[in-house]
């Protein structure tokens, strides 16, 4: 019986890894490029941390404990925002603005594994502090669509569904909602879908909820908008002032700007269950509803004063790799290869030119060129030609005879298929010409 | 009071991400080009796991938890062996030998934290199995003297300092250590410049060791062996027959071969503590002792068994960001820039031309170009050329009157001062043609 990792956990053999890093690398490339910088803080925090924003309800949430010995109680993370937050508060005012943070931390959650959700998965997390408004919460969607559209996918295939936690309370408050009750309305959007009828009734009925307005209810909590929409068109269509929904027209505009109004849509059934989010909210979503929410994000303007920093305004979002992955999948975008390519295969055609092997690996690696050799004690040339096509080397080095008289070697293009005879001492210097070395340095 | 992060734990912010990822790099690019692939484990495991090859005693340096209504324990993984132990166990016959895994795990230990050691930490771990031999340790040693390099460091500063156990074992018993005790003399060895005279006495004399035989035992501990030796002047000086130091001698010619053996030297008081080393051992120190171990490791034979795999011939060691770091910021080799590279700043010169911003900066970051842009309220061109310098961009991009009548925009080189003007829609063209992206895709 042999030890198997934990429930809910993965092993990454190369193939899973390599994949891993093709989404990591996705995921720092875009943020690289839009200017956010990364970040991390530790695996583990103090309990009481995460406290604060979620209250005691988390802790059954969390893998908790304490050192042997110890009383501090800590728990892996199962979100990075607390941190992000710990981290922002204690600095505030030596961070220049705006502060615009990425990170991609493995995340721990004590939930039962299922379709999508796994007890340890990675969570790109995109956050951008100190700035208000809607081009701050624009930008930050262009760098979800930048990750999405890199990726290969299209937006006919994902959506990023747009709501407005302030628009949602005018038509709430409107629909005769009690203001102290839009915390409580916000929640029963959010579950609405989870809800059986009945349940849902009563928990509507609490809220002055029937009739006439709870169809209007169940009316917002069933609106897409087009992105091109008019707004005017979207006011009337929930009977509301225009002025009660400029917010979404103002971030619609910026949307526009960034050029990617047509990757967005506004769904203000959207509320994203979390209470600290302020203004705007989004989901991005595979499009026929088959997966999970593939990210989830918003506007917390208050949570850094949580955490007892400054008042600090800000949006942010967090991607798993999780049901991403399940989406590129089914979408038929996971590349063939994603592990790094092989630069050269080196292999003695005999006995006597074996030990040159090393010398000469060890002089190409230095010089950033990923190099195999065959480790079999065979100099069957076909054999091992077979073993470098193998592993998709782009070059074959071959040593033989003439390799240990007259320092000549053999180098085969494995695309091209031409070969010839290169002095070895100007082997490097000959492949630097032909193909950049991807690891050098 | 705000929060902190866990004693022994560090947060990342930008700076010091930087230098992390500017070490993973490092880490991750001179494995790939030697052939090694990544995987990754759980960052927690099973406590049972951890058992197999430390024993009991291992629990109290763990951080060790269960699920609120589980019954399994787990531990936040100390190392990564025993993950990469049950990886290849579990699938030992499916995977092509050999096995070259790479990792870059961050572990946690419920240590007291002091310098050079953290209760998180990142290693670097490089394994080979399915090889033995010295040619298959020649080639883990020089994947970590390949990374010394490349980091700038020189064999003057820090060294491979190189044992054998087998070697060790042969001229203990010649010493006159009887078999049974020869795991207990490695661990005197290894204990030895930490214990009191007294105490170190008393383990000794527990051996059989006494007087001559002693005072041996403490020259094979202190016994340095430059590189350059002769293996016949080695066994001289340790009055033992050449056969009984060969392996190391073997592994003398195979360090030549890949052409690290001046960064190499014999210390037969290196045994490493971990009682599952089975052959050449090996740490990299910087030279004057200033520090703990660079990184530890050497060959361990017999450890997939334990984890219940088929025999597996394994070498490999593993290398701590908080050491290297310390010596490399000794050695003034903390580079000054180690960020991603700004390549555009676009700035508004009018107020008419800001709404121009976001449409180019986000064709801009789509085509890869790192881009940022000015976020205050300002029109000042020398201050916003000021903060493009700032965040040492390459280009300056500034819109103004003309762009809007005209679509013309001006660029300016921020390194070598000239400013042309670029139609608007060429804009990406003209910079391609000027630098590579370093962020397409």
């Amino acid at each position: 019986m042999k030890f198997q990792p934990p429930k809910g956990t993965r092993d990454f053999y190369p193939e899973e890894m390599a994949w891993r890093r093709y989404l990591e690398e996705a995921w720092r490339r875009v943020s690289v490029r839009s200017g956010f910088e990364e970040v991390d803080g530790p695996i583990f925090e103090l309990l009481d941390l995460y406290k604060v924003k979620s209250g005691e309800g988390i802790v059954s949430e969390l893998f908790h404990f304490m050192r042997t010995g110890g009383e501090t109680r800590y728990a892996l993370r199962p979100e990075f925002t607390p941190t992000l937050a710990r981290m922002v508060a204690s600095k505030a005012h030596a961070l220049p603005k705006p502060i615009k943070w990425f990170c991609i931390p493995n995340l721990c959650r004590a939930e039962r594994p299922q379709r999508g959700r796994l007890r340890e998965f990675l969570q790109w997390n995109v956050d951008m502090l100190g700035i208000e408004g809607p081009a701050a919460d624009a930008e930050v969607i262009f760098t979800a669509v930048d990750l999405l559209r890199s990726l290969g996918l299209s937006p006919r295939q994902v959506k990023v569904k747009i709501s407005h936690r302030d628009v949602v309370r005018r038509i709430l408050l409107r629909l005769g909602v009690a203001e102290e009750k839009v915390l409580d309305a916000f929640t029963l959007l959010d579950r609405r879908d989870k809800m059986a009828a009945e349940e849902f009734g009563r928990a509507a009925a609490a809220l002055g909820l029937d009739g006439t307005t709870l169809e209007r209810f169940n009316q917002v909590a069933r609106t897409r908008i087009e992105s091109h929409g008019s707004w005017s068109a979207v006011a009337e269509r929930f009977e509301v002032p225009e002025q009660d929904i400029e917010d979404l027209g103002a971030l619609h505009e910026q949307l526009e700007a960034f050029g990617v109004a047509d990757w967005c849509e506004y769904d203000l059934g959207i509320v994203r269950g979390l209470a600290y989010y302020t203004g705007t909210v989004f989901e991005v979503h595979e499009i026929s509803g088959a997966e999970r929410a593939i990210a989830g994000g918003g506007r917390y303007d208050r949570l850094i004063e949580m955490f007892e920093g400054p008042p600090t305004p800000a949006v942010g979002f967090g991607m798993g790799d999780v049901v991403l992955t399940l989406v590129l999948q089914d979408k038929g975008l996971i590349p063939e290869h994603v592990a790094p390519p092989v630069d050269v295969f080196v292999l003695a055609a005999q006995e006597s030119a074996r030990p040159r092997i090393a010398p000469l690996v060890a002089e190409l690696r230095a010089a950033g060129f990923h190099t195999r050799f065959g480790y079999r004690a065979t100099t069957n040339v076909g054999k091992l030609l077979k073993e470098a096509g193998q592993c998709r080397a782009r070059f074959a080095v071959i040593l033989d005879e003439q390799t240990v008289e007259g320092g000549i070697v053999g180098l085969k293009d494995l695309q091209g298929g031409q070969q010839t005879q290169v002095v070895s001492r100007e082997l490097v210097g000959h492949l630097l010409r032909a193909a950049e070395p991807a690891h050098a340095g």
